[in-house]
């Protein structure tokens, strides 16, 4: 338990897994700041779903970056010339968006540096995930060195975490800690394709993990399909 | 020696040390792609720079990615309300911006990746330089790890190297090895607060090691002052 209220930096992207980041961030009593990106994703949803959830959370403030990456081309995510796959395959999926986690992370430092944060929340998960390169625990660790080597704060001997509460958990028991929470997860868009009201396909690689995750735990899944 | 053209990307500020960078990368054989960010800095006048740096080097292409750095502030970079120091004190001086670097390398590694480049060159020095903490070589070794951990590319056994050809050089050495690959240091601009038109204060830190470097190089120093 800590003395007194600290401050973390929590990536939001509006989906399932950050949104129980940002309860279990509250819930260890720090107060937060979510930070959310446009990078040109196909589904303007997961901003809105983002908003709902900062709004929810009583955020110290959601930052909301208007990122170029998506410019750079090469992902499912961000290029409408590539197809979002609509069932499972070998290796890294089309998804995959280069260094994107690199890059949230380094303004997520950037931003911890500035409000004097202590910890940075992630919502990756190397369980029941899409087989990114950038959510392995050997990824996390890498980076944690560069955060305590990067900023001003580190030379004066003050630290910034880098926190993954779900990196082991299946996404069964994400859900079912976000539920003893409190997360509503009918605000929450997982698609990589929804619609701009968060109704979702039900087959993208992001649908079948959530449909997989309620349905091994027992809870109603609130998704709104198209 | 390489047996065939490969590509880099090289982070171009528009200054003395990254214009020198350029230069090397090419003098080592890379097709370039120069990486620049306009992030709320005081001296517009460097984006012309590197503009003008680019182009005289016939670089493949010259990105301009507007960061939001900049909005967090912490900075006597990008925000007015800080001043710029001039003259030398201990510590990190407050033109420090917060994970500068992290953020500009992990764009550099998203721009790598779709490019299917083999290298980031980034002109930082621990030699001659301002004490910020994200210059060391330590800090470069770590993110190095980053970069082979985080990538698509980096699963399929292709690598992306973190070059920095400058980091032990002294300022004079910088300028010397520039002045034998035909860098026109007229063209780069070093000062924290030049004006629209490249006019230097000759006071602030990045001034002062400028010409620290000239005149223990021997060389002219072409710096317009105000």
């Amino acid at each position: 338990m800590k003395s007194e209220r600290e401050i973390a930096v929590v990536l939001l992207s509006g989906g399932l897994d950050s949104a129980t980041c940002l309860a279990i961030a509250k819930s260890e009593t720090f107060d937060c700041f979510a930070l959310s990106f446009n990078y040109g994703q196909r589904s303007g949803s997961e901003l809105k779903a983002a908003k709902n959830i900062a709004l929810a959370n009583g955020v110290l403030e959601h930052k909301i970056i208007d990122l170029n990456i998506g410019q750079f081309g090469g992902s499912a995510l961000t290029d409408r010339s590539i197809k979002v796959p609509e069932r499972e395959s070998a290796g890294i999926p089309p998804t995959y968006v280069p260094a994107r986690n690199t890059v949230f992370i380094a303004y997520a430092l950037a931003l911890a540096e500035v409000k004097n944060a202590s910890a940075i929340y992630i919502g990756v998960n190397a369980v029941d995930y899409s087989g990114y390169p950038d959510c392995r625990p050997e990824y996390i660790k890498a980076f944690q060195e560069v955060v305590d080597l990067a900023t001003k704060m580190s030379i004066e001997g003050r630290k910034i975490k880098l926190k993954t509460p779900l990196i082991n958990l299946t996404k069964a028991e994400i859900i079912k800690k976000g539920k003893d929470l409190g997360v509503n997860y009918a605000n929450t868009v997982s698609c990589y394709q929804a619609d701009f009201d968060g109704l979702a396909c039900g087959k993208c690689d992001s649908c079948r993990l959530r449909q997989k995750g309620f349905f091994e735990s027992g809870l109603v899944d609130p998704t709104r399909y198209k």
